[in-house]
């Protein structure tokens, strides 16, 4: 497997367009990238599209209405992680040699229906469903740490104060941990403002062999590491506290990359509630077991601190439009890592990653988590 | 990139399944392969899972039944060439070197519900949905080139005849050419008997790198050429009766594996229609473009002829459910290099292939095509 370099991204404003077709908001953040990479389009020689609930050949019907045709096109499932799955399947077809350049786009219109529990998934109708399982992780976190609730708040609290810097966010709006706290109880101790949202959006990447990325960028961004995972996401039914499947996935990225968790300048990781993002830290060892808590409470996590977490917003701000996630994830990296990326940017970042976890309602015992890591 | 093996293969028969979850049939096709492979489950590293219909993670679904958690699992759509694309991910991954054993997954669902126009499809609601597109394109051929009704129906005789020799087989019942010419109209020219039938059905193979081949298998089937395109199936509107894509990638195909049309000793190509089996003749260049008709009237594509197409009864008569389908092709030309084919063994057979097209309704200008060539 040879390197592989991500040398263009881009992504639309993820928010709510009932006006328009998947196709189209998948084409708009494919253009940007193509944009951004300084390529042609005739160029691309494969293309794989992410998402859950658009329909057969997705990734087709954006091709065609951007007049690319006769390629490789494949499409990837994956619920939550779709889009960094997508990815991956994109840089394995570069890092294998098998194409050049090739072209990631991930897409999903959510806004105009729930996702509802099948009729036969009992757990799902007895109330099974993400809040409640998050929200039972976060009482067990409390439980086991004596994490705190305005600890949970204060993720919120920051992912909103990024997001409120990203154009490309769904929510810009900053809120304090009271705001947080005093927002609709959904799953207790989950509030609203803890719980990303429904949301529609689409996200692109243009991925290229050292060669190509040369010629086209100067500054492409490496793919250091590149690790899909999928089982539990956590260890056993009784520690729901830490998240198993992304702590092996990390530590394979780790030793993919050849760095260690404090290398981490800048990280996207997967905060659909705000428990996730402190699960997270501890599964990725940006802190240890159980310090999640105090790490978000003592600022580890902020721009310019230990690691800079979800500079775009994260979920929680930027939103969460399934298949797109994975691929706004590493629009942000890129953005970050090639200093564009304004008043959010991390000073002197030169080590990102990107974590996604993916599982479906009454499979959420059937995961995925994804890991990348980028460097300069 | 590599060389890669079909180290397994199995498959359910197809049909209907009306009591059993999707995840049930994937199960069975799945243990299926592993036992024909002789491998323990546990050394699978990687899953592919094609469907269309099945939900989200589909594929952790069917490993997690199995007991298979914490490896990559990835979940592909493409219409009906989802199988194919699955399979040729599978061997990607194996070729690239970045997993010496996987599994790749097909099944699909489909005896419930029936494939309908969106509302938003016009050309759909209108009455162009598959069999009206292909009924199109054999008026086109018999126009062009003097096909007549004969040679179309003896398509469908001869995969029923196959058909009946394949206990995997939707339908295992002969027809004559005269049945299949008074079977019910559906779009003329196009009679029931010249239509693919709908159902259910799974099937799987393992793939391995050469070392993990030679341990375990005494009979390892090598890919020798794998090739997917998307775009257009047809030259231009003004010529349906050629397929472009399928010989744009045919010809690929042929290079990769460094032969030519006539070194195909069995052939398992798309037969939605009957139609299509003869304009697939011309594409793959089994015959010159026109000559179709007269290939399957003189008996150019019976086992022992020039080359034996569809030998385990096709889509026409094995059956069709969308991602299944693709691997089953895989299954047949297992079997028949093997020389485990029983009544319908073609004679001698080192080289296979198989070929599928996909596309979606309104999309089906927005097709794909896979061509694997396999050789033992």
């Amino acid at each position: 497997m040879r390197d592989a370099y991500v040398i263009g991204a881009g992504m639309i404003r993820f928010g709510k367009y009932p006006d328009r077709w998947a196709e189209e908001l998948g084409e708009e953040a494919a253009w940007n990238a193509i944009k951004d990479a300084r390529i042609n389009p005739r160029q691309v020689q494969a293309a794989f599209c992410g998402h859950s609930f658009q329909g057969r050949v997705a990734g087709q019907r954006i091709l065609k209405r951007m007049g690319i045709q006769g390629i490789e096109v494949v499409n990837i499932e994956n619920a939550c992680t779709g889009g960094s799955t997508c990815f991956r399947q994109a840089y394995v077809s570069v890092a294998s040699g098998l194409y050049d350049l090739v072209l990631a786009i991930g897409v999903e219109k959510m806004s105009e229906g729930l996702i509802l529990p099948n009729l036969e998934d009992i757990d799902g109708l007895m109330g099974r469903i993400m809040p409640g399982h998050y929200a039972m992780r976060a009482q067990r976190h409390m439980f086991e740490y004596g994490t705190t609730l305005r600890q949970l708040a204060k993720v919120s609290e920051k992912n909103h104060r990024y997001g409120a810097l990203n154009p490309y966010a769904q929510y810009q709006k900053e809120c304090s941990i009271e705001e947080v706290l005093n927002s609709r109880m959904i799953a207790d101790p989950l509030t609203l403002l803890q719980c990303c949202p429904a949301g529609d959006g689409a996200a692109a990447a243009v991925l290229a062999c050292r060669k190509i990325a040369r010629k086209y960028s100067s500054r492409p961004v490496k793919v250091a590491a590149s690790v899909l995972k999928s089982g539990l996401p956590y260890d056993t039914n009784s520690d729901w506290a830490f998240a198993e499947i992304t702590n092996r996935g990390a530590k394979e990225a780790y030793e993919q990359a050849g760095i260690g968790p404090h290398d981490i300048d800048v990280c996207e990781l997967h905060d659909c509630f705000s428990i996730a993002e402190i699960i997270h830290y501890e599964s990725l060892e940006f802190c240890q077991r159980g310090e999640g808590g105090k790490f978000i409470e003592e600022g580890k996590s902020e721009i310019g601190a230990i690691v800079a977490a979800n500079t775009s917003g994260g979920l929680l701000s930027k939103g969460h439009p399934l298949g797109a996630t994975g691929i706004a994830q590493v629009f942000e990296i890129v953005q970050q890592l090639r200093g564009e990326a304004g008043k959010r940017q991390v000073p002197d970042a030169k080590v990102g990653m990107t974590h996604t976890m993916g599982g479906a309602i009454p499979e959420i015992e059937v995961g995925s988590c994804a890991i990348h890591i980028f460097t300069v």
